[in-house]
């Protein structure tokens, strides 16, 4: 019998209907014959009315009671579902992080998990019972109550997969499938039937909200087979994602998505001296800032600009950093530029086919779109532009690489 | 130093600002010079809403999940109780039963404390840590989570300040004192200043909801000091339980309290052959069902009537079950009584004075009052009266034992 994983996020558990609808998910797969873990985060917005309560507190709560507070939303939906399965008449329990043994670093609110003790989820599904797993949290060899911070239920579930050596994992969402570009604004987007992880993970990255690249990374280090399925429509088969040598790469470009959360900052007239941008990006790395696209131009002699983006939220941060910085490296000032959203093509096969980048800029330009920026991977190319031409750029570019559907599909556009 | 355990309940952390207050009290106790462990419930409500959602999954959910859903009420309460002491300056952290290592056994719903270990909390209060605990919570040696039922959180603090060998336990409540009867319908109850565990558990039987006879029998058992204390007037020294060898009995009665949530069950006509009595109340007692008051009357020639109280919700389970066992023994009829009151007297010194019961029954002659049952223990005298009579008997045999207050006492009569 195959072991086979599945994770419900919140907006599925949101309340006893759906609980009760999430519970004939899991009962589908255990009656078609394999061993099921489900991994549940916490129920709908119990996170924001936590946090919340904790800011009535406190304006900056400890993150260890943080974790503490934080973990009892899985469970009460880890109790529910196992209720909502046992009164279908299958076996049933939950099982916290703390039980199973999810074990973590010790490092409290974005804890990575170090190692998955098997021993009893194993015992309970090989009696045939349902487990139903909390996410989102772990526990430290020293008995401590971690979280996992952004992404962490689906991280806890490929993890339990890998170690469970599960068949595959299959992540549960409010949308049934993957697709060339977000149905909503493109509206001939084509479902994916498969991706790879390298390309799942672009994706992901250049702002499909779908999955969070730190899932897929996990997935794609094991080789955990993840599925992604709508829990509205548990006939779909969704969108397999797997390892590159699973499929052929027959396709230079698998989708195209937006990123409207960045912000550009530019710093002008830097020295060009060495250890420059070593100095730069070292105070926002020290920082925990992270930084996406960079740019270097030579202005004029011996004096360049720099600009990248960042994230919308570490604005504030990155600017106050950047400040003591510009002073200490005589550079002139610092510019930022909310308008821009982050247009990006993703594929795998682009990397042996030249002409991919040319028909992006081809596709903006016909579009009268201005490119702000420009930054490549092996398999991705992403454009900054201004946020209220980002729709036009999506649609004018999904027509340029034949990614349209040929047909409509009213029941694939996920709501 | 000195350890101090206090406990909280639910109403007493209902919202932040409560819970604010309450770090207030925990505070003031720490700047004392003691260690402190604070002891509390889930919020307010929470419990009722937990319990709500369950019924929505399941009429009949089992226990295990059940007690995974309800401790998780007292993580919230203990990681944001731990959050407004850090707000305040002083070092805190909240610990879950699993953690501190509350054992218990293995039974669901209403399991009972059988070790605690002590290590982990008396390390951290050893480096002048306040320790947040969940009370209401245990676990099993194989990891499994229960709760301990009614009373929980106070027999949680008591056993904890058994195995801490802490000087004394404070049960802060809503209330600011034990009184000679409720001050709601006595207006002129006078309030006790220390009282002894056994005149405290009769009180607590007879009808006081103050505190839970459990926890008193526990702080008995291991002769741990109970203070009770109001957590919206820290200066008041409250009524302090303690064992009786550390008082002068001088008074022959301690109190009075009523008991509205009897019935009243009579057996007619049960043949009066051995081990009838035996049939009666075994079967309830299989059932569960709790039976106070027993009175048996010759009737007439190898006839007896059977009477007995039991508690309001376990009537018609009593009655189902009794109707089985009254064909099986030939008594001719099963009559319930609804109208009743149990009005009790409880006082350690009474054993020794002979004139005790006498003046209760003068008392409510005095008022008009019939008795319909009467039943004695060496420290309590218990008479049922009818309902809309039990006022009138507390303020006459509160009078007529000289319990009233010499002076108003406007301060101090509790909301």
């Amino acid at each position: 019998m195959a072991i086979v994983v599945q994770k419900f996020g919140g907006t599925s558990v949101a309340d006893s209907t759906k609980i009760k609808n999430v519970a004939k998910a899991v009962i589908k797969e255990y009656r078609n014959g394999n061993k099921v873990v489900a991994v549940v985060s916490a129920m709908g917005k119990t996170t924001d009315y936590l946090v919340k309560l904790a800011g009535e507190i406190s304006s900056n709560p400890c993150n260890r009671e943080l974790d503490m507070l934080l973990s009892s939303g899985e469970q009460v939906s880890i109790s529910l579902l196992a209720m909502a399965i046992q009164e279908s008449g299958c076996p049933a329990l939950s099982m916290l992080a703390s039980q199973i043994g999810i074990i973590t670093e010790s490092v409290h609110s974005k804890a990575r998990i170090v190692d998955i003790k098997t021993d009893k989820v194993q015992k309970h599904i090989d009696t045939n019972k349902i487990v139903v797993a909390a996410g989102f949290q772990g526990i430290t060899i020293d008995g401590e109550i971690t979280t996992l911070g952004r992404g962490g239920s689906d991280t806890s579930a490929v993890a339990l997969a890998a170690a469970l050596k599960a068949e595959r994992c299959d992540i549960y969402t409010d949308v049934n499938a993957i697709y060339t570009a977000d149905p909503r604004v493109v509206p001939k987007a084509s479902r994916i039937y498969q991706v790879s992880y390298g390309e799942m993970l672009e994706l992901a990255r250049v702002g499909a909200k779908v999955l969070h690249p730190r899932s897929v990374e996990t997935a794609k280090q094991f080789n955990v087979p993840l599925r992604l399925r709508s829990s509205f429509n548990l006939e779909d088969p969704g969108t397999l994602v797997v390892g590159d040598d699973n499929m052929e790469i027959c396709r230079p470009v698998t989708g195209i998505a937006a990123d409207l959360k960045q912000v550009r900052i530019a710093i002008l007239r830097v020295p060009d001296k060495p250890g420059i941008a070593a100095r730069i990006f070292g105070a926002l790395s020290d920082n925990n800032i992270s930084v996406d696209m960079i740019i270097q131009s030579m202005e004029e002699d011996h004096v360049n600009n720099i600009a990248f983006t960042v994230h919308e939220n570490d604005l504030n941060n990155a600017i106050s950093v950047l400040e003591r910085v510009r002073q200490e490296i005589e550079a002139s000032e610092i510019v930022v530029d909310n308008n821009i959203a982050k247009v990006s093509l993703v594929g795998a096969g682009m990397v042996d086919r030249p002409g991919v980048a040319a028909g992006m800029f081809d596709a903006l330009s016909e579009a009268g779109i201005n490119i702000k920026m420009i930054s490549t991977s092996e398999i991705k190319i992403s454009c900054l532009v201004a946020k209220e031409k980002v729709e036009e750029a999506l649609r004018y570019i999904h027509k340029k690489f034949g990614l349209d559907s040929k047909e409509p599909q009213p029941g694939e556009v996920s709501n």
